[in-house]
C-alpha cells in the first residue's frame, strides 16, 4: 500500500507517520510506500519501506498533480493554515485551505479520467464549521454556519468532498476534530492555547496563565485519540456513511475546572498551585462562541473512540511526551 | 442608482428588468443606470435612463472586473447553468456556477481594496442545497447536504456569500427559490418541467403529459412571486439577517392533484381533460428526492410574500403570458 500524507510535518502529521510505521499495515494491507509532504520538507522517517519527503505548496500549479503521480491508495489531507492566520490573511487562507484542497481533488479526478483511479481520502475538517447560536450538544445534522473564514473554507471542502465522493472520483471521509489537548510543544498564540498550556506547563514545573473563568466548557481529544480517529477513518468502509461523508468526532466535554481537578488527581496539589488567573476579555469573548459539546453517536457507532477521561489524557501526555528529554525540541 | 443584473437574459432576469423599469426606483432611490449581462447579450430594454447590454462569461479572466468597473450600487447575480447540465458536465458546472461566482465576489473585494466599495448583492440560491433525508417542512437551519453538483455549487456560494458579507466586502443576501411554476415558454427537458407543463399546455389547448402520480407534492412560487422576492431582497436592511444571509423563500406546497383542481376551478372541466398520465420511473425517482415543503417563517417575517393559492398562480399566468399573442416567441 502506497500512502500520501499532506501536512506530514505538523504535530498530528508526525504522530500519524510514527503510528503508521509502528503498525506496518492498515486495513490488513502492508504499508510499502510513504510519501510525506508539507510546505517545508518533513523529516525523513526511519521506515523499512520506501519513504519520500517532499516540500510542496498544493495551491501552486502542478504541485498536486506531482503528489499523486504515483497514485497513492490512501491519502491523508491534514494541511491547512490555522484559524487565526486565515482570519488575519484572507487571501492566504482561501489560497491554502480552499484552492489547495480543490487542486488536490481536481488532480485526483483528472488522474482518474486517464486511468481508473479512486483512492481513499481522509480529510481533517474542524468544529469551526459550526457557528452561534449553538445547542449544548451539536449533532451531525447541525447546520454548517461558520463565523470565520477558516470555518468557511473547511465547510466548503466538506461539500466538495461529498460531491467528489458521490461522483466516485475518490472515496472520501471527513472528520471534525475536537480541540486537541494536551497539545505538545511550546506555548503558541492560538486563543485555545491555554487549554493545553495550563496542564502542559504545570507538568514540567512552569507557571501557567489561565485567561478565562474555570466554568468555561469545551470539547477535547488527546493527540492519541486524534491519531486513532485518522486510522479508523482510513480503515472504515465508507458504504456505511451514505452521502454524508463528514463526521463529528467523539471527545470529552470538560470545563477548565474539570481539567484542573484531573491534573490534581494525576500530579498532586503542587501541580495546580501555580496556575495564575489573568482575565483576558478578548480570549474570553472568542471562547464564548465555541462549541461546548457534541453528540458524536454516529462516529461512536462506527468505531471511533474518545478518551475515557481527562486523567487519561494527562497520563498519555506524560507517557508520550515527558518520557523523552528532548521532547520539546522535537515539537512545533 | 446603478444596477447590474447578471443572468439578465434568462426568464427571471427579463422579468426582473421589466419590473425594475416599471418601478423606476428601488428602496426609494431612482434607477439611473442598468447594466444587463448574460452569456449572450440580453435584449436592449426600453428604458429612459442609461442601459447597457453585455455578453460576458463570468468565469473568464477579467470578465467580472469589467462588469463591476462602474461600481454598481446593487448587483443581482442570477446566472447559473441548470441542475441537469451541471450534473451532466461536471467541469462546466463548477466553472460557471462556482468559479464564475467566485470571480464576481473577488472582483468586488479587490475593487473595494482600492477605493471603499460595498455594494448590495442579491444571489439566487436553490432548494437543491438540501438533500434526503428531508423533513416534511424544511426550516432555515436545516443542514446543507446537497445530492447534486448543482446543489453543492449553490451551497458553496452561500457559504462564500456569508463570509464575504461578514468581512464587509459586500452586503450579500441569498434567496432559495421554490420551483417556479407556471414557467412560461416551451416545454423543456428538466425533470420538473411537467409541473408547469400540465397547466401551461392545457391553458392553450395542447395535450399535456403527467409522468408521476397525482399525489406527488412539491414547493412552488409563481414568476411574479419570484420577482417580488428579488425586489424585497434588494430593499431589505440586511442587519436583521445577522450572519445567516441566505433564506428559504416562502411558497405553496401543493400536490399535482391540487394543481389540477386549481386548473379546473380557473379554466373549467375541459382544461383538465387532456392531461395524459404516462408514468416515467426516471422522473418519478428524481422527484421523490425533492423537498415537499418549507418552513419559511423567517422570510415571511421579513416581508417576503408567497402566492396565496394555485388559482392565483394560474390567473397570473393568464394575465402575464396569455394576454400577448407573441408570448411564446419571447420566452426561452
Amino acid at each position: 500500500m502506497n500512502i500520501l500524507i499532506i501536512g506530514a510535518a505538523g504535530m498530528l502529521g508526525r504522530k500519524l507517520v510514527a503510528a503508521l510505521i509502528e503498525r506496518g499495515e492498515i486495513g490488513g494491507r502492508r504499508i510499502e510506500t510513504l510519501t510525506l509532504a508539507d510546505i517545508v520538507a518533513p523529516e525523513q522517517p526511519a521506515f523499512s519501506g520506501a519513504a519520500e519527503t517532499v516540500a510542496a505548496d498544493l495551491s501552486l500549479p502542478g504541485a498536486a498533480e506531482a503528489l499523486i503521480e504515483q497514485r497513492p491508495d490512501l491519502i491523508f489531507h491534514l494541511a491547512a493554515i490555522v484559524s487565526g492566520e486565515a482570519e488575519a490573511d484572507f487571501e492566504k487562507g482561501y489560497r491554502v485551505n480552499l484552492e489547495g484542497t480543490q487542486s488536490l481533488f481536481e488532480a485526483i479526478r483528472l488522474a482518474g479520467s486517464r486511468h481508473a483511479y479512486c483512492p481513499k481520502l481522509v480529510f481533517t475538517s474542524s468544529i469551526a464549521v459550526f457557528g452561534q447560536p449553538l445547542p449544548e450538544r451539536i449533532g451531525d445534522t447541525h447546520i454548517l454556519a461558520p463565523l470565520t473564514s477558516y470555518g468557511t473554507q473547511k465547510a466548503i471542502c466538506e461539500l466538495l468532498l461529498a460531491d467528489y465522493s458521490r461522483r466516485s472520483f475518490f472515496d472520501g471521509i471527513g472528520i471534525r476534530l475536537p480541540t486537541v489537548c494536551i497539545r505538545p510543544g511550546k506555548p503558541n498564540k492560538a486563543a485555545s492555547g491555554f487549554f493545553s498550556g495550563i496542564l502542559r506547563e504545570r507538568l514540567v514545573g512552569l507557571e501557567a496563565v489561565l485567561p478565562v473563568s474555570e466554568t468555561v466548557r469545551h470539547w477535547f481529544a488527546s493527540p492519541r485519540a486524534a491519531i486513532g480517529f485518522l486510522l479508523r477513518a482510513a480503515e472504515l468502509d465508507t458504504v456505511c456513511l451514505g452521502q454524508r461523508r463528514t463526521l463529528n468526532m467523539p471527545g470529552l466535554s470538560a470545563t477548565v475546572a474539570d481539567q484542573i481537578e484531573a491534573l490534581r488527581r494525576v500530579a498532586g496539589d503542587g501541580a495546580v498551585a501555580l496556575i495564575r488567573r489573568e482575565d483576558d476579555k478578548t480570549v474570553a469573548d472568542i471562547v464564548a462562541g465555541w462549541p461546548q459539546g457534541f453528540d458524536a453517536q454516529r462516529a461512536l457507532d462506527l468505531g471511533f473512540k474518545a478518551d475515557a477521561s481527562f486523567d487519561e489524557i494527562i497520563r498519555a501526555h506524560i507517557e508520550d511526551e515527558l518520557g523523552n528529554s528532548d521532547v520539546f525540541s522535537r515539537q512545533d
